[in-house]
Parts: C-alpha cells; structure tokens; sequence
C-alpha cells in the first residue's frame, strides 16, 4: 500500500541525544526472544542507521554500539491507536458518574482552565507515560494538537496527531476558531519530521454538521491526511443519527466520501452488518478502545467479527476516561471480552498482537510494527526475569496475558534509545512530574 | 464478628529475616497518602509488634527503624481471594482452546507431571509473584495443600489454604487419597501460625456427590474450617444441576448445610434472585474472578447487584487461566465489567477498594486490610513518582484505574518487611525463577 502521509526522509533537528552519524550501527544481543515475522529464540538484532539490517546471529562492524537483551523479550515498539494526551492532567478526575455529569461538572471545566503551556506539559507526561508502557507510535486526536507536537518531537516517539475540530465544546471556543487552528498545524508540520504525521480530526458525526465534514474531507483529501473520527461510540448515538439523517454514522461519512484508506474510526461499538461492509469495502481502520468502552457503559465492539474484514488497531482512548495508556493491558481486556463474546478460540494471540503493532504499517506513518530487515528500528525491550513473566511457554502469551506495558525497559525509535533500563534520556521526567502536578492543582483545586 | 479460625497469638518459628524482638518498633515516615479508615495526607504510620498504632503524625521511641514513604501511597497489604498457586508453572501454556481441549490436551497432562517438589517450588514462584503485587493476603484451593503451606511460610504472607477434594480428576488420583491428604494438612497445620489458616475445598457441585460433600461439611463443621468451593461458573452447570438434582447448585449447597458464614463460593457468575437471597441470608462469602470467567466464555457476575447483600472479595483465579496475580488489576476489571452492565455510577470507588481489602476481615485469618490501631500491620508501600500514576485528583482511582500491583515497591506483614524496595527479603528469587523454568520444561516439553 502507498503509504499516505508520504514524507521526504531527511534528518531533522530534533534529536537532543543520540544524533546519528552517517553510520550509526546497534546491537540488541542475545535476546531470548525477538518477537520478529517468526519468533526467534536467542537471537540478536542488527541496526544500521535506523533502520533494521538483519535477526540472527552474525558478525558486525567495529565501533558497533552493544545493549545487551539476555533474558528480555524483544518486541516492536507498540502501537496506540488513540487517544488524547494532554487528558494525562485529568486523570482520576471523575469516574463514578455518568457521561452528562462526567462532561459537564467535571471534564469540561477543568478542560477550561487548559492553557497551551498546560497542554504542552501535559503532552509530555502523557509522552512519558507511552514511552514506559513501550509505545513508539500513537494516534490522538485532541485541541492543541501543536503542543502536543512539541512535546512528541521532544520525546522522540511517533505520532499522528489529528488537530480536533467540532462544534458547540466550550474548550474550543468557536468552530471556526479549530479549523484555523488545525489548518495552521498542518500547514506547520507536514512533512516536517519522519516521526510526526499529521491529520485532521472532526470529534463525531453527532459534532460536526455535513458542511463542516465536507470541508474537512475537502482539506484532507488535498492534503492526502488521515481524518480520525469518533463513530458509534453508543447506541444513542446511532438512534439520534437514524433519527436526524434517516441513517447510520458509517452510511452518513460514506455518503460524504469520507469512508476510505485515510479514515480512522475510533470506538465502532456498535457497528451493523452494512457498516462493516461500508468499512471494510473502503479499506478503512478501526480503532478500539474497549476499556473505555465499558468504562463509560457504551457496549462491547464485536471486534472478532470485524477484525476478519477490517484493519483493527487497539488504543487506550484518553487517561479522563480510561486510566492509563498500557496498551498491553488494553489488547488483554480486548482479547478477554472478544472470548466472553465468542468463545475460547476468539483472539488468537498472533492476531491480536498485530493489533497493536504491525497493524499500523497500513498507515504510512514510517511506523511498521514488525521487527524485519529493512523496517524501520522501533524496537521495545522487555526483561523477562520477573515473577509475573516465568514461566515462558508461549512468550506471545505472556506479553499479551502477563505482562504489564511499563514491563519493558528500554524504547528505541529509528534505532534511536529514547529509554534505557526504564529511564527516559531526552528529559527529566521529575520536572514533568512536578509541573504537571501543578496544573493538576490549578485546573482543578483539591 | 467471631473469628472463625481463630489461633493462639504466639510467635512461630519461620521467620528466617528481622525476627521480632519483644518491642520491635517501625515508622512508615511521611506519606503522600495513606489509605486508612479515612484517607490521611503526608502522614505516617506507627508500628509496634506487628500492630499498628496510629496514622498521623507524632514521637517515636528512639530506636524505632524508620522507612521513608515519602511521595508514595501507603495502603493496606491486599487480598487475593482464589488461586490455585501451583499453575504459576502452567502460564501460557493453552489459552485460545474451547474447555475440555484445554483441560484434557494441555492443563491436565501438564498437571500429571508435577511432583511436591514441583508444586512446591511453583507456589513459591506464586508467593514471589504476589508478594509483588502487593498481595498479603490471599485464599487458594489446590492439591498440594501442604506444599504450599511450606512456601507461604517461607515467602512471610498470610494465607488460608483449602485442600481440593474432587471425584473424577487425573492428578487428584482418588477421592480417597485427597481426603487423606486434606485432613493430614488440616491436622499438621491447622493453629500453627498467625500467618496460615487452613480449609477444605470441595472442587465444585458437579465434581463431588452429596456423599462426599456430607463428610466434607462434617469435616468443616468439626474442625470450624472454610469451605471453599466453585459455584456456578457456567451456565452448563446450573442447567446440569437443575437436571440431575432439581435444584441449583446453590440450593443444594443450602441443602447439605453448606452455606454459611465458613462458605467461600468463587465465580458465582450465574445465580438467580432466590441463590443470591440464599447466599446472602446464609452470611457467605463470594469470590468474584472476572478475568477468569471472560476468558473461559463462562460470563459475568452480577455483582453490582451480589454485593450489596453479600460479602464480596475479588480473586484472579490460577495462572493457567488468568494469567497474572494482579488483584488491582483484576478489581479494575471487575470495576469496568460492572459499569459496562449497571451504568457508570456502579462500583463507586471506596465500595471497590473494599473487595481487596477490608472485605476479607470478616474471614476472622489475622488480616484486616484496614491500616487502623490495632490492626495487624499488613501494609503495602506505593512510590507514586511515575507517570502512569500523576498527578493524583484521587488517590483511589489512580489506585484501582492507573495502576499496576507491581508498582507496589515494599511489603510489610505482621509488621515484618518482607520486599523492600522492590526486592524480596525471605528467599532469592533469581533461583526460584530458574527451578520453575527447568519445571516449566519437565512438564512440558518446549
């Protein structure tokens, strides 16, 4: 597939550590497993220049740089497929109440208080938070989507980050106001950076009229971006669409010509045989959430009849609704809910692996998920010597039942360490821990 | 309430670190919260001899060893209330098989080949696994009763062990012999330590007859033991009592005597208004495993509805169908399963929390999991400096929504340290990784 977000490979200058040379060669040695197009056991990982050159054993140059992965799991940097990071700040605001409450007594206020400079902050814990839970690739969409983009390119992971547009959401302002704001930010920073992407974001069909979603399908169309959407997230919305429209969200963004290779549709809870064929047949992504899902009481996504016809990739949605960003634990729940739904033999491992990882690769965000020659070297690194992760019978098993995401140590983008033995080199996370404490205390008083 | 298994206070002989003197003294200095009758900010807590003695702040005898909580939760030492310890060796083994594939292909042959030196080493395994997660408590129902009496004591947690008592099952061999087995471990253990309680466990309605379940209840009765049991975890079971006996597994269970305040019922995933006034009115306990129940397709509890009337703890259930012993993790399931089936005002957090904690005092085990005065000092030690776990709105919902049971660094039992820093104290666990991987291999074959 072409990849769509298409951006000339060129180095740029956001590296505060680790700039490459013309040959920058790494060596993950002796890992026990590498989670690769096959699982290999006792095997190491050669790579030059960001990229990788082989998975084996062999000879490598002098100078060679050597991180030793003895007794570690060795698996691609993952993937999360959506969510809105500067919701870090928010967490644990509000969990016991119902959506109308949860919106407009808590997270709307409190989002209120957001000034940019919270939200780059903000952005930045949530960076950390992925970078320890072994993301090297995620998918937001949010205001601020600038700050946020700072924040990414300061930590080093990969992002496409979808500028929110909607109407009538106190936080932002006037719907005029996020188109220009989300026209500026790609204007900005397309094609700026190999580990940034951008694309646009309308918050829901219930959100955002006709008018305003052409205008964005005609902006992402020209500009050949992603457009993330929140679609049939509850049964209510799917009633009030039937009622309003005459017919569902999926039909709605196909009749708009939104339903293609650049949509990415985040929930999908409740999904009927013809939506699925619409998304399927249009080659879309679907984007689950399930914790949020069942958190916020919206259902259960019948992802093991969608996954046969459609690309599924699995995101943690925001921390106000979720709480965390492991994507791991996020894949488990899936998996477990998918086999509540349809038996024992639902979600094999494989498959649900590569809903976090290789899954991605369709997106052309120079992210592939897959540990091969030639792909780029985003590689997460988890030790195994642990007492939740031994025995290994099965190590696929044991990432996806056991594991917890902040079990992996070490992060390497484009075979750049960004994290070494579960310490972030590119900034002091103490000082992000302590300013987003305070805003946590200005935007909401304790 | 009566304790029920109630124990001569005298100090035992397993400590192999920090035996008592007859006025040991411990200060957790300066925490950001402590998880008490209320929740106390940047307080300490005081022990002497294995009690608590006050949460706040205040003077100290010299000589008291001091422990820095400092911007770290302190919270009662949690409870795990159903596992089959010795399954941490089967992890991964079989997880996308339909039950009787899992059972008759994989879990039993596997469980054929363990010995009680196997199985020993593998509770030990356990005991390290929850002994990270914050576990000072848990319940387990397993053969080999005896052998992981050995690692409990060893590992310094507190635990009631039932003794399984089945019909029909390969490695029980006979009933008989399990009978054998269970009243000799209820002879040679039973008062020997404040930190170990033991039962009975009859496996499930459908694997023991009234015959059996009779001698076991006169066993119980005798001796004023736990009962623990499976109960209703299928539908098929409830449909296949209601054919054999006319009756649910509940109502026979209340037939036989069987259910009352000694009775620990796990799973409990199907039960009818008349089981649930039944269990309730009887003062049993139920043991929700909701990770279990989704990944073997058997349902979900209701139980927004069970625990208003009935005492409800929350367990992980075995390894070889969880896969992990992360109780916060499996009550942030519970927790989310709820909302998805009662709207997001179920579970409200305190309620929660409860089901890991203060829930199983009623259990009369020397374990409380209450940080007050007088109770024994079974606490758990929580560095919030991270960014999965910031900032905090409320403490209780980073705890049970945010976090993982291995972020917890330090585990006191009895006012014992026995993991500091994230280290286990009584035993060297790199060896017990290393033995339970060579098991992993002599039971089955990689």
């Amino acid at each position: 597939m072409r990849p769509l977000c298409s951006t000339a490979h060129h180095p740029h200058t956001f590296y505060t550590q680790h700039p490459f040379t013309s040959m920058h060669a790494l060596l993950l040695e002796n890992a026990a497993y590498v989670i690769g197009e096959r699982i290999y056991r006792d095997a190491s990982v050669y790579i030059e220049d960001g990229r990788i050159c082989w998975v084996g054993t062999g000879d490598v140059p002098a100078g060679t740089e050597r991180i030793s992965a003895r007794k570690c799991a060795v698996l691609p940097a993952l993937t999360n497929a959506h969510t809105h990071l500067p919701e870090t700040v928010l967490r644990g605001l509000c969990d016991d109440r119902v959506l109308m409450d949860w919106l407009n007594k808590y997270i709307w206020p409190a989002e209120n208080k957001l000034t940019n400079e919270f939200a780059e902050w903000a952005a930045l814990l949530g960076c950390a938070e992925l970078i320890h839970n072994g993301v090297g690739f995620f998918i937001d969409q949010y205001f601020y989507a600038n700050e946020i983009a700072r924040s990414v390119l300061k930590a080093g992971i990969k992002a496409l980050l979808c500028s929110s547009v909607f109407d009538g959401c106190p936080e932002g302002k006037t719907i005029e106001r996020q188109f220009a704001i989300a026209e500026k930010f790609i204007r900005e920073w397309q094609g700026k950076s190999t580990r940034l992407y951008v694309g646009i974001g309308p918050h829901a069909p219930y959100t955002v009229n006709d008018e305003y979603l052409a205008r964005i399908n005609e902006i992402a169309t020209s500009k050949n971006l992603h457009v993330h959407i929140h679609l049939s997230e509850t049964q209510h919305e799917n009633a009030e669409s039937r009622k309003k429209v005459g017919m569902s969200p999926a039909r709605r963004l196909s009749k708009l010509g939104m339903l293609n290779r650049r949509a990415l549709l985040a929930h999908c809870v409740h999904l009927s045989e013809e939506d699925i064929a619409l998304i399927a047949g249009a080659g879309a992504t679907v984007l689950h959430c399930p914790q949020s899902n069942l958190k916020l009481s919206s259902g259960i996504a019948q992802i093991e009849r969608i996954r046969k016809r459609v690309n599924v990739l699995v995101g943690t949605d925001g921390n106000a609704s979720n709480n965390n960003l492991d994507v791991l634990e996020e894949l488990r729940t899936a998996c477990m809910l998918q086999k509540y739904l349809f038996g024992a033999e639902a979600m094999p491992l494989q498959d649900a692996f590569s809903m976090i990882s290789s899954n991605a690769a369709a997106l052309g965000c120079n992210y592939t998920g897959i540990i091969k020659p030639g792909a780029p070297a985003d590689i997460a690194v988890m030790p195994l010597e642990k007492p939740h992760l031994q025995p290994v019978h099965d190590i696929l098993s044991n990432l996806i039942y056991s594991a917890n995401g902040t079990d992996v140590s070490t992060l390497i983008i484009d075979g750049e360490i960004i994290m070494q033995d579960y310490r972030i080199l590119r900034f002091d996370e103490g000082e992000v821990l302590e300013k987003c404490r305070e805003i946590a205390q200005a935007i909401w008083n304790q």
